[in-house]
């Protein structure tokens, strides 16, 4: 089956009147479920993970879009996460059998739907129309408050609509992008310094493995600290090389993990490499349950 | 949703055009689905596993059993599976939501039907009526050459039906049961009887987990020997604590696995366990999975 994610990121987490709204709008889609909504004040930001066949998501994220860009202003916007624009990042996921490539004919058509509105879009990842805006650290630099010089720069000329600075809305990222996962792992330590070192040895930056990102956190009041992580691609790095990694690693100091947590949806591909691993049963897919056949 | 999984074994493993067209018959019933048939010629037996709806389930299997009692006669069987009659067990397997006692009463229901057409039945496991029925091993001792003699004896008075013998179909043995876990594990070595003594630790009846039958067999042409189990209850003595149990007992032969398979369909719970238990995620449930929402 032909199954697209859509996980798009919205400038407003305090309202939660207006974050609800636009949770029942997705929930209205024909064709399209609701997964996940987690919004946090701090970062003053919401994420909205739906998924359905591409064509449904595709139109319930221009639903979508459009209630955002009309009721969310950035012009009196202010959070600890980096943003660029009202509805910041858009990014399009394969599942199942959808391929990268239809992912990013989705993200391209959505784009120009927003360009269309005059609103500039930056593609990132596997959507980007240049090396220079793959990561959306790079495109997001400045961030809002910076926008409106970058928009001068050919450089950062948009990839879709005109580079004009538009106040409320600032700049809509967009993407395709394999599915993320969210891995924790907790160490029976309070010794935060330790989980610190343990994030550097296993993510990319500094030597470790290719498609981790890392920083080690404190736990407060559970006396333990975690490795806090995403696997941008877990087929290349699975989560059990990762966990055994760290468990090697934890071991130096004579410190044990506790357990570990799989934030948000979690593909089942990165589930099956937990099995293949630790059982050594190297074909198994999880199509052999009885319930994937009901 | 309520889900019922029935694994009716049949006395024919030789005649292939006869087990496709059972296999055929299942997939004509309304709401059902076949997931597994595995047919043996040596054991001249053929093993069926569909699932569906309880009444759904119910209906096909009567739908099933009166094709086998007609076309499968006992009278010229041979094969080196224990048997008791044509159709010599039909176990029902709650799936999902579906309680033990839920497929007893669908059990008791297909094995009333059974009795009426004047056919000795047995019922075992979560069906049996009586302790010394509980294991299928006591219910079919002496086989279907010695049920005539049996059939005399007060204390083996079929649950439904008349005591009499009828040689062309023997008797039915019905159960209802939990999900059998079908778990093998490879070893790097040719030496069976490292294999047997391993079997010997981790099965209950030399001592070992309680839920766990299990052989040592060797693996010919391959230079390597099988531990190969059932788990009879994948809840109490689950796969991870038996595959790290023979991953320890066989360090003692300095011996390592090189591999492990799950034969047939495997309950999701039991996956789900594998996953909380390696990586330490104790409240892991496979509902977190993308494709598990869409």
């Amino acid at each position: 089956m032909k199954v697209l994610m859509c996980v798009p990121n919205v400038s407003e987490g305090r309202d939660q009147a207006k974050v609800d709204r636009l949770a029942d709008l997705v929930r209205q889609q024909p064709g399209v479920k609701l997964i996940d909504l987690s919004a946090d004040a701090d970062h003053n930001r919401s994420v909205y993970s739906y998924l359905g066949e591409p064509q449904a998501v595709l139109a319930a994220t221009k639903a979508f879009a459009e209630v955002v860009l009309e009721t969310v202003d950035m012009t009196t916007h202010s959070g600890s996460h980096p943003r660029h624009g009202a509805l910041d990042t858009v990014p399009f996921i394969p599942v199942g059998e959808t391929t990268t490539e239809e992912a990013v004919a989705v993200a391209r058509e959505f784009g120009r739907f927003i360009g269309d509105k005059g609103i500039p879009v930056y593609y990132y990842e596997d959507a980007a129309t240049r090396p220079d805006r793959v990561s959306l650290v790079d495109v997001r630099k400045g961030e809002y408050e910076a926008l409106q010089e970058k928009l001068k720069d050919p450089a950062w000329a948009p990839d879709e609509g005109p580079a004009t600075f538009v106040p409320k809305t600032g700049a809509v990222q967009v993407a395709a992008r394999f599915p993320l996962v969210a891995f924790n792992v907790n160490l029976r330590t309070d010794d935060r310094a330790i989980a610190t070192r343990i994030a550097h040895a296993v993510r990319h930056i500094n030597g470790g493995f290719r498609f981790v990102r890392a920083i080690g956190l404190e736990l407060t009041g559970t006396g333990m600290v975690q490795v806090s992580m995403n696997l941008t691609n877990y087929t290349q790095t699975p989560i059990p090389r990762v966990m055994e990694a760290i468990r090697s690693e934890a071991a130096r100091y004579g410190v044990l993990v506790a357990g570990s947590e799989l934030v948000g949806p979690v593909p089942l591909g990165a589930i099956e490499e937990v099995v293949r691993h630790y059982l050594q049963i190297h074909d198994f897919s999880m199509s052999q349950t009885i319930e994937m056949n009901v």
